[in-house]
Formats: C-alpha cells, sequence, structure tokens
C-alpha cells in the first residue's frame, strides 16, 4: 500500500487501528497529523473541516466505517451501534454527495457478512482500496483534462497560460494529484508556461489556505486574488481558463460548489471565458435534475463569517471582523445552472454539461 | 456651522487649524478620532484609508487645499509649494474622481486671490461649504431613492424588504446619510420593514466593518455575508434590491465601484434583482465614455490580501493569510458595465444608466 505523508489521509505507519489526516485547518502556517481512531473522531474531523473536500471527505467516511464495525463488534447492540454511526456519518456534512456514494460502497460491500468481527477487516481493505481508486480517478482527471490546458496553451502563442481557479479542489481535497490539479501539475511537469490566480475563498479561505500551499509546495506560480477580483482579471484578458471542482453534479449538469462558485461562472460567460469543472464521477448525483432546487445546501456557522483564522507570527490566531451585534449569514455552497459551464473533465473523458453529454460517458446510468 | 461628531469630518471644538476625522481603519471595533493639521497628514489619511468613500476623500482633500495656502504662505516659494500639495493631495487615490472635482473646486474658488495668506481663509471657507453641500447632495439622494425603495416594499405585499450593498457607500463614506444609505436610512425612519444583506468586502473588508456598524448604530436590520454568497441569495428571491455607490461614473454610465461590484451586477442581471447605483453628480466623469478603458484601477498593497485586520479581544490585530511564499495582487476596483445597471440614484433624480438618461437630469453637460 502506497499511502505515504504526501497523501491527506494514510495508515499510521507503526499503530493498527490508527488512520492519520492532515489538519487542514492549520495550513498553510503549520503542518500538523491528527489521529482518527473512532468513528466520533470521523465524524468531527470531517464536520469541524479537518478533512474537507469532496472525494477527501468519502474517504475519511469509508475508514469510519471500518471503526464503526470494530465499535459494533463490542457493543451489545452491534446493528444498531453500527446503523447509528453510519447515520453520524451521514449526517457529518449535506452537501457533497461523494460521502453518501462511498459510505453506498461500503455498506454494500459488507452487507452479505453476518458479523462485524469479520466485517471490520473487509472495511479497511474496501476503504483502503476506494482510496486507491480515488488516486487513480484524479489521475484520469489529469489525462483527460490536459489536453484542454494544451490547446488553450497554444492559443497563447507563447504567453503564460492564465487559469483562475476558486476553493480548494486541489490534492488537498482528495487523496493524491486533485481534480482541477492534475491536469495542471501534468501539464507543469511537461514544461508549460502557465499561472494559476488562486481565489481567496472566504469565509474559510480553503484558496489562500490550501490551494496556494499546494501550489506553492509544488513550485507552480500562482497568485492570490480576493473572491471579489476573478470578473476585473476576466474583463482585462487575464484569465484563460477557469477551472472548478464540484461538490454535487445532477443529471442535467448543475453544479453545487463552494459559495461564490457561480458568480465566476457569471463573469467566465460574461466575458467568453471557458469554464470547466473537473470531477470524480462518484460527484454526479443521477436522481436528480434541477441543481437549485434539490441539492441541499450546507449552512454553516456565522462565527466562520464574523471571524477569520491566520497566523500572528508565533500562532494560529482568530480575530473578529463584525460589530459584536451584527448577525451573519454562512452559506456553504452555490449552485452553478449548467448553462454557465463550459464542460465537465471527469476520468472517463470531457464532456458537455449536460444529460446526454454526461451519458456519453457514463451509458450505463441511461436509467437509475 | 454643524459638523458635529456625528459626522466623519470635523473641525475641532476647540483648536483652530485643525480638522477631525474618524480613523475608519479601526472601526468597529474601536472609535479613534485622527487629528489632521498639514498637507502630508491629509495626503496620508486618504492614502492609508483613515478616511475613505469617494465624497469624504474630496471633502478630506479640500481641507488638505487650506492646510496647503496656510503653509504655502510661511514657504520661499509659495507658488511651488501650493502646487507640489495639490498635487500630492491629487495623487493619493486614483479612481474616484470626486477627489480631483474637489480640488478644481478648491484651485477655481481660490485663483483669483493673489497671497497665500489672503487664500487660506477663504479656502477653509470653500471647504466647509464643500462639506455643507455634500450633506444636502445625500440627503437629496435619499429623497429621490425613497420612492424607489418604496415601491419595491409595496411589492413585497408585507413581507421584509430585502436590499443586498457592497463596500460601505454609507454615511462614513460621505459626510453626513450616505449616498446608498440615505434612502435607507429615511425608510426605516418611515417605519418601513427592510434588511439589509451586507458583503463584506474584502480586501479592506469596508462593510462587515463600516457599513455593518453604523446600521447597527442606526439600529437598522441587517446580516453580514461573505463576498461569495450574494449571487446565491438572488438565485433563491432573498435579495429584492441591490444599491451599491461609485466611485466614478463615466458620460455612457459605466461604474467604478469596490472591486466585486460587477460580479453582484451579474448576479442581479442573471436573476432579474434590479441594480440601482447611488451618486452624487460630482462622480459622473463626463470627460470620458468608456468605463473599462478609460478609468484609471488603484493597485493596492498585495499585503491586504495577505493579510486581514480584526479583533482579538484586547486588541486590534493583524494576522496573515496565504502562504509566506505566495504572491498576491490587490485590485482596488471594477468596472460595472452600464448593460448591467438598472438605474442612477442622484441628487437631482432617477435616471437610465446611459448617457441620455445621464443628460437628461445634467443638461448642463450636453457638451463639455
Amino acid at each position: 500500500m502506497n499511502i505515504s505523508t504526501k497523501r491527506t489521509i494514510w495508515l499510521h505507519p507503526e499503530q493498527t487501528d490508527c488512520v492519520q489526516v492532515l489538519d487542514q485547518r492549520v495550513l498553510p502556517h503549520q503542518i500538523q497529523v491528527v489521529d482518527l481512531r473512532t468513528v466520533a473522531e470521523v465524524v468531527a474531523a470531517i464536520r469541524n473541516m479537518t478533512v474537507r473536500g469532496a472525494p477527501l471527505i468519502g474517504a475519511t467516511a469509508a475508514f469510519g466505517v471500518y471503526f464503526a464495525c470494530k465499535e459494533a463488534a463490542q457493543d451489545d447492540n452491534p446493528e444498531a451501534y453500527f446503523a447509528r454511526s453510519v447515520q453520524q456519518l451521514r449526517e457529518s456534512r449535506p452537501t457533497a454527495v461523494n460521502l453518501f456514494w462511498a459510505l453506498q460502497q461500503m455498506e454494500a460491500t459488507l452487507a452479505p457478512m453476518l458479523d462485524f468481527a469479520s466485517k471490520a477487516p473487509l472495511a479497511l481493505k474496501t476503504a483502503i482500496s476506494l482510496v486507491e481508486a480515488d488516486v487513480e480517478v484524479c489521475r484520469g482527471i489529469g489525462e483527460q483534462g490536459l489536453p484542454i490546458l494544451q490547446a488553450a496553451s497554444k492559443a497563447k502563442n507563447g504567453n503564460t497560460l492564465n487559469i483562475l481557479t476558486h476553493c480548494n479542489a486541489g490534492r488537498l481535497g482528495c487523496i493524491e494529484w486533485g481534480t482541477i490539479t492534475a491536469p495542471i501539475y501534468m501539464a507543469f511537469e511537461q514544461g508549460m508556461d502557465l499561472h494559476v490566480w488562486v481565489d481567496e475563498t472566504r469565509p474559510r479561505n480553503q484558496g489562500s489556505s490550501l490551494t496556494a500551499w499546494e501550489l506553492s509546495q509544488a513550485g507552480i506560480p500562482h497568485t492570490v486574488i480576493v473572491d471579489n477580483a476573478g470578473g476585473h482579471l476576466m474583463q482585462h484578458g487575464m484569465v484563460d481558463l477557469v477551472l472548478v471542482g464540484a461538490d454535487r453534479v445532477t443529471r442535467k449538469g448543475d453544479t453545487a460548489n463552494k459559495i461564490g462558485t457561480y458568480l465566476k461562472a457569471l463573469a467566465a460567460h460574461d466575458n467568453q471565458t471557458p469554464f470547466y469543472v473537473a470531477l470524480p464521477s462518484t460527484t454526479i448525483d443521477w436522481n436528480i435534475q434541477d441543481g437549485l432546487g434539490e441539492i441541499p445546501i450546507e449552512m454553516r456557522s456565522p462565527d466562520e463569517v464574523r471571524s477569520i483564522q491566520g497566523w500572528d507570527g508565533t500562532a494560529t490566531r482568530t480575530v473578529w471582523l463584525t460589530p459584536p451585534n451584527s448577525p451573519a449569514l454562512n452559506v456553504g455552497f452555490d449552485v452553478t445552472p449548467a448553462r454557465l459551464i463550459t464542460g465537465f473533465i471527469t476520468e472517463r473523458g470531457v464532456c458537455a454539461a449536460n444529460e446526454s453529454g454526461l451519458l456519453s460517458l457514463f451509458p450505463e446510468f441511461q436509467t437509475v
């Protein structure tokens, strides 16, 4: 097994029954590893965003099912304990569909086994295979997306290709490679002259803290901008391509992603800037059509808006931004209508952002 | 003279030759007053955003001209000293046109006087009259804009009218009343059931620190949101009206305002949400047509993006957000094309966002 510290989640190298993750709440200023050993710890890590990003949430939850099997085996009522645990995992975050997909995969695999003592090793094996599969899927997204970047770079006639992204759909949101970063890493390794505009992505600043960090680790030229700036850059021809991830994509192509994605899609549309969504096919929710009406949008704590966390020179510190008596609203995601999306980059290929486009790559979902 | 501490700039009540301003860099957590006594202090206060907002920048610069007269009178070469001082004031911020307008007013008034000792009292008198005029202009914007809010409120059939705003075009950006807040304050005083969504407005957070503060001081219901959230709220019918200020409006109606305004205008357009710009006519630059090509956009320090200032419980503190080696770009303003603007609210009335609309209210600018 090849889970190394270059990944976002891995088995503890010395201790059994312990999964380790990079604590994404303290990046980029501190690199801290968190041990996960129980269902409760996994639920908390997903909920408090120690881990985040649709694919990584799914992978972490899969290990949570392994812990659920082990804990259930010790309980007087193992079936009820297990069901309750899976339910807690399912309710840890509402928007990204990969979480539910991973839990379904785990449950389907474990269903035939009768006792939880024997389910546990199978759960561990399955979780590991989901992790390995995510790595391959992201590599596939990279290979499928690379030609888009190559064509866009060629059209620049020797000038730098400027890509804008929102939030973190990088390796930190996955296991390795990332979704939007996979083609970027591959293009950069091939020597492409590229530069990434990194949206800060308030309120949790996944762009300025995570995407900027992983790009700087890889030596990829990038510049952090506030979320307000992308439209201006597009108006002035400073963005050649927008590349974002997804938390849930409907059958018709409507795309839930980090709050603010819709605004960038509008600006891309207004300036004829190509706007691509990179996603593993596990992000597609084949059961729903209308993104605005059917995708549940997570509401998070207003304090994430009212305050911010940063490095004061010696420690990570929270400072308060708003007047003490001003309320705030914290909407986690928005939905970009399919009409604003140039195309989807999946592990099986690139397609139009509509039902027939998606079905051309995934014909097995013709009927669900 | 009625400049009180309820205003943003006033004469020191006891000391001559001293103008006082509210330090807008430490709001909402601290209320500090800064004394301005020299041209250098006025230039610094505008540049470092102790004062900000197009009308207030103009008013502060007018007092700077008064100090320039006084200092010039003491200099060996008063003409050169004065010219240099006015030039420094002119270069303190590049985008808002009110600054240049105020300086022109001052220069035109002072031109006939020969010696700087006699120019000084006239400069003070003129600066005070510009301040008083701004108050009246904002009151006029309020009276002209009020019917728009009344009609929108009526259409809500007893439900709360939801207004979204970006940055601070409130009384803190002016002398009193504000531009977009003038009709809001008037409507609220009349008992209208209204609520304001306040965009945080990164990087300097004028929304969460200034607009939220002045609305909370006035008891007006409001909620702070991150800049990413407005599109989602409009998609879900949670915004009835967008109301923003302006730093410079071209003859054709293109509008420079705080970075990110363009993104909100796109979302408003996509959701058929009325999008109004409130402005004193001094914000109109009758000499230019094309906003994108002709309005100079201020580039500010990248550190305003890489860091943020907030209250840590005992003091205002700066924390760092980005990896130490990640560069940032800080674009101060963007241009919203006239086609996305429902109308302008000026002190003379409401008009369409185009040249004939503007000229219908200001026929004296038919030829410039």
